[in-house]
């Protein structure tokens, strides 16, 4: 395919790009919230956070245990709260710091997610102003750790179904809390095995024999002393795969009595007399609004993975520049990073973390500028990146750890430990699958919206262009160095995959299929479509955000975007062929990638040094700077 | 792109076949080893064999030894070697039983493969009667505990790079075995760091200064008591991202002296006087005909990953005809596995398993019938599923464990365990990606001759295909459902896409590069080149292994087939549809993927079982047949 590389080599157009302007670079990347970074850099730095081995899961669980106390000291979850309830008013500021902390041990950031964003989130989300004022203060302090019971045994991904029953007592003004099954137990709640006192219980409201829909519920679960209280019983989930510093443990509740004040009321209360009364009618609408305030964990989680992915990027990176393995006779063997294979692996995986990068933060600011109301669409955008981006943390982490060879499988070298924690991400806060789902119905949403507001001349244009199998769009000779004419392809590809699903699902509704029937016939493309429309806003994101570097530092950006989209375009090759991109275009793309790769090899090192991994987090590790001279 | 399923799904041919005769396709599986297979599966059941949690690394690796030690004691690693030097001669048998292991733990598998694959095979095929006669009967009793010490710290797949010296000193008629420098040291090296007394070192051999090239040695490393000798210096590779039951050690010598005779001298030897002698004129010849001893190694491990994969998919399965989520309001919910993406991943992976134990065992039994003598075409082959077979195995399991969400996380399910160990198939036992690159060098070579065997009509004809754009060959319109004519798909890419390469490279070379430039130029394709070569194997073995079932099972195994073929066509669907696959035919493509899922979806428990993962191997997990009775 990439012929044109042999014999015509000298002619070939590759501009080395001086070295780029890291600490701008790094500035860039850290966008309004750099101080806010940086002063989690130095956290992180400092000697009480050094990263080590643990001899048993009880010392593992301790030491995260005290990460989160420094970190509480340091007011680092307090952002997320208003200064009226011990917080500090700071939403930027707490995503942005949050984030941060994947650098270093995800069990640590998930334990500090539990506890501010779960736990303290869901109170200060879905509770009131006596919620608030009564539990955030000793959140922020770590003084009240918290759970978050969702999930149970038999009901994961369908939240709808849970089992557990509060049922209300009109004689003490009570709620009674129940885990009618084996199957009711909460499951994999972190905090629940070792330190939580506390959780935000979701359960079926029943009143007078009536279901009212799931509720969440303010339930203690230990007493100040650390024991169980009577009525709740805990298991721990035991050994994980990963994440092993946090204490997940299973949940059930025999009734257990809390007064009525612990419903969590924003959308719904119970008076005395037992009268339920909402704001939000429709108890589908009232169960999605409730569910939306989880969107802020989402977009973390997408930053998380990201994150721990440049960590594991910089160690293989750097390794791929100090590692030399064959070569010409008679010379010094070459380095990793020189050869083609190499350089397709990890420069491709540098393009990816760049692209989410950007598109993660550009929905970050937007939902903190939005004071972390969630809407519609950035529910869809937060599903579509918290999946794609966390697919991608994941396969790049493999990536790294085959690409460092054996010395990728040493524990000491972190990339084992990175990989195992991030899997989770793939299922937990929305299962990638199901969200990617959510996606896929939340942009036919949105068209179905388009054609009641009448704008159907666009509808039309795309439906002409589908029909004539593209000629006038796709078909088109593409310039594989224009990011533009990929970001076209990529929309193009987006809206008809979109308008094609659209049109099958309304078909096979009129004909009489049910909801789920027409779900089922789809969820292949359902999932197509929402993968398409991640890749869309990932590049999108890409180039609004490059714009914004300068000089030599936006030159090496727009190569990235261009790794990042060719890529895209050739692995669904078959979509775009069948469009119009020619097989010389496919072998114009594939030839400018080689040359891409080659010139972004260059300045590979100071890529990912604008990350700014903290050292703490890479020392002792084949991705330290001092690595060499040490060993 | 499904659109013909919507609507019309009444009409669609859903031809839900009858059950599947377990016990007939078991035995297929099984081949002609069923009775060996049967006694490690026996074996395995056995309470000494019982899985368990471990309190340590040394308890671990305590129990691996007691193990392999009740393997010993069974005979399992005698089949390797002849009767006369205390074996059974029976490689066959040997082989079929090693992979079996992986069923049930891969430290136990890979500490079995040291001992006997490395350690026992380096001394039998690298030897000579002197060797066999005084260190065979031992290893196969496992009173001597060997290692196989190649790879070093600064030369991983470059093993003609290794820096560790044996000069000959004609005084004493000893060689003295040192390590010259830190990346001298040997890595990674199994029974190293706690059980081995002896080792196979590699090194490069001196005589009054002249360099001969790597050769084998044998070398104590331990005393009867496990001390260390004088001059050999042991350090522990410590905790690894996974085989934590494997004592893999880093050694280093300094002026360790050996007797001449220690020397494995089958393919080079050394008088007296210092005289080295050869069969094999050709120093490179000889390395290479050396490594071929390796070959049996490397098809093992590709049966290994696969077998473990096996057990994971079996977890994963049987929980997907259990487990229930979401549904119609009013019914029962649905069960995973009735979900197309849940279709898709998991018998998709079924499609991969069944493809790649039909290849593993042809090849196995090619190359015990000949007398396990590597032949090029053997070596390009194991390099291939080798590669391939890890890769995918690997990366099934990772899909398993998202297809059982938090439970797919949790030890106990087993799944993270078998990819954290799996995983180092793709780096060790040669690099995935450098062994793709020695398939395509391979298939050149077969390329050469025949055209120097004058087979020119052949690719005269090829030649004139590739440059009409195949209009006569991919262009016809392609049935999906026939897969024969997948089959002839498979090979039009692997044979047009190494004639390109061929072609390039032949320039490139013309043109003036060097072997290096001519590589470097087209490594991506080398390794496009090896996979479509793996796939296109894998496909072929498949059909021909499937032509011995008969009825039903036949039936079922054609669909399972068709999935494997249709799914790696999609894939590639830039390279297939750029050569005439249309629109018109991706679609068909994947209407014809949608009804075999759900054919095959049927009988999916069964072809699970068929595989006879032991009961052992999934005791305490949700793959346990009796688990939703038990919990």
């Amino acid at each position: 395919m990439v012929e044109a590389l042999t014999g015509e080599r000298k002619q070939e157009r590759v501009s080395y790009p001086s070295l780029v302007d890291v600490d701008a670079l790094k500035a860039l990347l850290d966008g309004s919230e750099g101080g806010k970074r940086e002063r989690i850099r130095a956290l992180l730095n400092q000697p009480e956070f050094a990263l080590r081995d643990f001899g048993s899961t009880e010392e593992h669980r301790a030491q995260v245990l005290a990460w989160c106390e420094a970190l509480a000291k340091e007011e680092v979850g307090a952002g997320l709260f208003p200064v009226e309830f011990g917080g500090t008013g700071d939403l930027a500021g707490f995503l942005a710091s949050f984030e941060m902390l994947a650098y270093h041990s995800i069990s640590l950031t998930i334990k500090f997610g539990v506890q501010y964003g779960l736990w303290g989130g869901s109170v200060y989300q879905l509770g009131t102003e006596r919620h608030h004022r009564k539990y955030l203060p000793d959140t922020v302090s770590l003084k009240l750790a918290g759970c978050f019971a969702m999930t149970e045994i038999g009901h994961g991904s369908n939240v709808r179904g849970i089992e557990t029953e509060a049922v209300y007592d009109v004689e003490t003004g009570e709620f009674v809390i129940d885990s009618p099954s084996y199957s009711a137990g909460k499951i994999y709640i972190g905090n629940a095995a070792r330190d939580g006192k506390v959780a935000t219980v979701f359960a079926q409201l029943e009143i007078g024999e009536e279901r009212k829909g799931v509720h969440a519920f303010v339930v203690p679960i230990r007493d100040e002393e650390g024991d169980v209280l009577p009525g709740v019983r805990i298991e721990d989930c035991g050994e994980k795969v990963g994440l092993n510093g946090v204490d997940n443990g299973m949940i059930w509740f025999d009734g257990v009595r809390v007064p009525r004040e612990n419903l969590l009321n924003r959308f719904a209360d119970v008076d005395e007399e037992g009268k339920w009364t909402s704001p939000i009618e429709s108890e589908s609408a009232r169960f999605f609004t409730m569910l939306g305030t989880l969107v802020g964990g989402r977009m973390s989680i997408a930053g998380c993975g990201v994150n721990a992915a440049k960590t594991g990027l910089t160690i293989a990176m750097r390794y791929a520049l100090e590692r030399r393995q064959f070569g010409r006779a008679g010379e010094e063997e070459m380095l990793l990073l020189d050869y083609p294979t190499h350089q397709r692996r990890l420069i491709g995986g540098l393009a990816s973390l760049y692209g989410l990068h950007f598109a993660v933060q550009e929905l970050v600011a937007s939902h903190a500028a939005n004071g972390g109301k969630p809407t519609r669409e950035v529910e869809t955008h937060a599903a579509a990146l918290k999946a794609y981006a966390t697919w991608q943390s994941h396969a790049l982490l493999q990536t790294c750890r085959e690409a460092c060879g054996g010395e990728g499988y040493l524990s000491k070298n972190r990339l084992g430990e990175l990989k195992a924690d991030v899997d989770i991400f793939t299922t937990f806060e929305g299962d990638n699958t199901v969200l990617m789902q959510l996606v896929a119905k939340g942009l036919l949403g949105e068209l179905k919206q388009k054609f009641k507001k009448g704008e159907m001349s666009l509808i039309k244009v795309l439906q002409k262009r589908w029909a004539s199998g593209l000629r006038q769009g796709l078909g088109r000779r593409v310039d594989f160095t224009d990011v533009q004419q990929l970001q076209v392809l990529m929309r193009e590809r987006e809206e008809l995959q979109l308008l094609a699903l659209g049109r099958r699902m309304m078909r096979s509704r009129k004909a009489g299929a049910d909801g789920m029937d027409s779900l089922l016939d789809n969820q292949l493309d359902m999932v197509r479509v929402a993968e398409a429309h991640a890749e869309r806003v990932v590049l999108d994101a890409f180039c609004r955000g490059l714009a914004d570097a300068t000089g030599e530092n936006r030159e090496v950006l727009g190569k990235l975007a261009l790794v990042f989209a060719i890529e895209r375009v050739l692995k669904d090759g078959g979509w775009f062929g069948a469009r119009g991109v020619t097989r010389k275009g496919f072998l114009d793309a594939r030839r400018e990638l080689g040359i891409l790769y080659r010139e972004i090899r260059v300045v590979a090192g100071e890529l990912v040094d604008a990350f700014g991994v903290p050292e703490s987090c890479l020392a002792g590790t084949i991705g330290e700077s001092s690595f060499r001279i040490r060993r």
